[in-house]
Parts: C-alpha cells; sequence; structure tokens
C-alpha cells in the first residue's frame, strides 16, 4: 500500500501531464468509489457536497471533527489518492490551518482546497494573511513528511471590488501570490468562460484548476488554453439531486418508476462499493 | 411541531387509503429533503443505502450508534413522518430489539422495517422467536407513548426451503403470524410479479409492502392488487450511482460534462436541501 508522502507525490504528478486531468468530487463512500471505478486517478471531496449530506449547509458549521470523520471514511477506501476541501481551513489563523491540515492528513488525504474567502463573513483575506495560511498549511505538512498538494483557491474573481475586468485582474495578483508562496494549483473560483480562463492560465503560468459548470468549455478546449485540473466541485450532488427530483415527478405523476429503475445498478454493486476495491491479481 | 405520537398515527394512516402511497427510501439529509419537498408524504432510510454511503456493506456491521445518528441526522431535518430500517433489529433477542426501538424513538424516526431472516448467518428466525422480538418492538414504542409503525419483513421468500410456490406459502404463512401480532403493514421480500402479489396480498388482507425494483408493476397495477405501500428500497442509491457511471463514462470517452450539468440542481437548491423546510406562510 503506498504512503501518504506517495499518494501525494502522485497526485502531484498528475498536475504536471501533458493533457488535463479530470478530478471528480464525492459526497460520500459510494460517490467516491465509483468514480474510483471508473479510471479517475486521484478523488477529492465536495465540501457542500459532503456537509449538506450530514446536514450542513456548505461553509464551516459542520464541526470539522464530523468533516474529517467523512474524509476519512472515504479515504480508508480508496486506493487512488484523495484531496480535501477544507473550505477556508477551518479558522482565521495560520495556527487553525496548521491544525486543520494535520488532521487532513490523520483521515488519510493528501491534497487540500483551502480558499481566501472568510466563510461566515463573505470577506476575502487580506493577501498577506491568507499567503501566512498557505505556508502554514505548507508547513504542517512537511513537518509530518508529507508533500501535501495545496491547491489555492481565490474567491476574488467572485468577491472582489468592482467590475469583472478588475476582479479578473485580482484573482491573478492572488493567484500568483499563492503560487509563489508554494501552492501546487490555483483556482479561480467563477471563472467558466473560455476568453477570462485562458487570460488567467496565460498570466499564471502554473497549474490552474477549473470548475465544471454549465457552460464550461468542453475538456480538448480547456486542454488547448492549457489547464491542468478539471474538478466536479459540488456537480455530483447536483446531478444525483437532479434525478431524484425527476424520478419523484415521474412517480407522483404517472404513477411508473421508469427514472428510478433505467441505468440503475445493482445491489451487489452497491454493497462493493462500501468497501475498498480488491488488490489487483498478482 | 407534531409529536412523535402524531407523526406515528399520521404515518398509520397512509396506509389505510384507497389508494397506495409511495414511500420513498433516502441514504442522507439532502435525498430525504428532496423527497418531501417532491410531496411524498412520509420518507423512509434504506438500510443498504444508509450503510454503503457510510463505507459498510448492508446488513448489520455499521454500528447500531452510527446508523441512529445518521437516521437523527435526516429526522431533525423533516417535518414528514421517518421510517427507519433497522435491519433485523441489532440484536437475535427480544430485548435488543427493545433497545433499538428505543433509540429508534430517540432519532426521531416513528417507524421500522424489522426483518426475520438474521443478517450474519442469512438464517430465518423462527417464527416464535420473530413474534417475540415483533412484541417487543411494540412494547418498548408503547412505554414510551407512541405507536410505533412496525412493518414486518419476511424473507421466506427467498430464503425458505422448497419450490417457489412452497416458499410464497412460508412468506405467508410468517406475515400472518406478525400480522396477528401486531405488525402494521408485512413485507414480502422478493416478490415482484403481479401474480404472486396478489396471492400475497388476498391471503394476507392487511397493509402490504412491495418494493420498487425493475419489471415490478406500475402503481395504477398495484393499486388494482390492493398493496398499500410501496417503497424504493435501496433503488435511489442505485438510480444516483448509476448516473454517476454514466458521468464518468462521458467524461473520460469523451471528454464532454452533458450528463453531469443537464437537469441538475443548482448551488442553493443543495444547500437549502442540509436544512428544515421553513414552515408554510401563517
Amino acid at each position: 500500500m503506498a504512503t501518504l508522502a506517495e499518494k501525494a507525490e502522485a497526485f502531484r504528478a498528475l498536475h504536471h501531464g501533458p493533457r488535463p486531468f479530470v478530478l471528480p468530487n464525492a459526497w460520500d463512500v459510494p460517490s467516491a468509489r465509483v468514480f474510483e471505478d471508473a479510471g479517475f486517478p486521484a478523488i477529492a471531496t465536495s465540501s457542500a457536497g459532503v456537509m449538506v449530506s450530514h446536514g450542513y449547509p456548505d461553509g464551516e458549521q459542520m464541526p470539522r471533527r464530523e468533516l474529517m470523520a467523512a474524509v476519512a471514511r472515504i479515504a480508508e477506501r480508496l486506493s487512488v489518492p484523495l484531496s480535501a476541501d477544507v473550505v477556508a481551513g477551518y479558522g482565521a489563523s495560520a495556527e487553525a490551518v496548521a491544525r486543520t491540515v494535520e488532521r487532513v492528513l490523520d483521515a488519510g488525504a493528501v491534497g487540500v482546497n483551502l480558499e481566501d474567502l472568510h466563510p461566515s463573513h463573505e470577506r476575502l483575506y487580506r493577501v498577506d494573511a491568507q499567503l501566512r495560511r498557505l505556508e502554514a498549511a505548507r508547513r504542517a505538512a512537511a513537518k509530518r513528511g508529507v508533500p501535501l498538494v495545496i491547491n489555492a483557491r481565490t474567491d476574488a474573481f467572485r468577491h472582489a471590488p468592482g467590475e469583472a475586468s478588475e476582479r479578473l485582474r485580482e484573482a491573478i495578483r492572488r493567484a500568483s501570490a499563492y503560487r509563489d508562496a508554494g501552492a501546487d494549483c490555483v483556482y479561480p473560483m467563477g471563472l467558466s468562460d473560455a476568453d477570462s480562463i485562458t487570460v488567467f492560465v496565460e498570466a499564471l503560468r502554473c497549474p490552474v484548476n477549473v470548475m465544471i459548470r454549465p457552460g464550461i468549455p468542453p475538456l480538448a478546449e480547456l486542454e488547448r488554453i492549457g489547464v491542468k485540473r478539471v474538478s466536479f466541485g459540488p456537480a455530483a450532488s447536483y446531478a444525483a439531486l437532479g434525478l431524484l427530483r425527476r424520478v419523484a415527478r415521474e412517480i407522483l405523476e404517472r404513477g411508473s418508476f421508469e427514472l428510478l429503475v433505467d441505468g440503475a445498478i445493482t445491489f451487489e454493486e452497491l454493497n462493493r462499493l462500501a468497501l475498498a476495491r480488491p488488490p489487483p491479481p498478482p
């Protein structure tokens, strides 16, 4: 079995291939395992996906201990690397972020998403504060001997003042600082059109994470632009719950069950998704 | 807010309407809440759905405390009644079943599924033992003043010896005894064709639960047969994970994201599903 350090290196290497890799975000064990079985080389948790699944809105209302227990359940049953979305790190201080990273490693994840938006004030952290927080995350993992993969998310495009072009410039300014402070990948939340993504990627010249959302360019175009990591965000939860809503409507309005049973997996397949993949034959 | 006793009575009344009611089984908070919002009058948990979501195969390997925490998270955020699937009650003895029912009420659920198959031996309990277990469930809830809705499941059709006709007879014999011991509804696991369901319903003459599975007759025919309760079982998990498998294939084989974003709910809608429905305007 790979060590955490080996898993972190394998995960990091995915950010430096010739093509983008797609990182599906899961909300629980079987949603993670079904993606692993499909062939994705790494899995992430979605903060909104995991938190809403447990009855908490996205943010940091779900206690960190409970979130980490959910991350651990998933990590324990995956062979591929797992990255954990920890929102803004559960605390404003660098020390709080360091403690959260220790818990992430305890849970068995080898990457984090760390954002620069204060989750309850909806205000961006000052850049110098966010740099201290990112450096604390790196140091805390290094102390454990794990080259944690840090995906530094900036919410400047959505939350900085000014017009779209000013907010894009602020997102670039912040992401550049995070990159220089050692982030492995930067993640401009809210960018979805090809032009803005192109400007951002050309300015950064380091691995950039783009989230799948309606209107996002297809993978081939993201590859041409130079995007390295394409994550689901909470889209798997959106899709699954959208399906359940259609299932409900079909049953309540038409009395039939087609959407519920067509294309479904079986009981045996579901049960297998509770457990780690069996090791490959020797 | 309705008391547990009021919720139990409202749930029981659904079993005595002129038409069958559909009971969707959820695996977590948003899957339950999306069904509530769609208009289902009650929700249930799926044992396989909840357990696999937490990384345990169906059965009783998930610790009872952890299962009850999951049930409580869902119950706390629902206005409609919730029924909990507790497999075979977490213990062979009547006392164990009584303790499990107390935990179910503590969690805020007002119904249980209780089956007659020993979950690790895959052997049917003797009928007299199962009757003592059902009576203990009833008494434990009555002591708390809650008229718990007991759905007595028999696995005889799948696990009794003999030909299909003999196994159907054994399922009828067992379900009749469970009904006479005070079960509110009986649940013949494995029956899915109209003829067998008809024989069973006509023999029982009490509320019968049928599970949705491929090949099950549509709701109108189940109504003609006299079925009173039509549950999802783990079908919502099967459907959601089937969708994620198709999503994965589309992305990995074609590089496009249509199945992930088409028909999905939004971030705001997901976040709202973490919380209880707002009370209706006065």
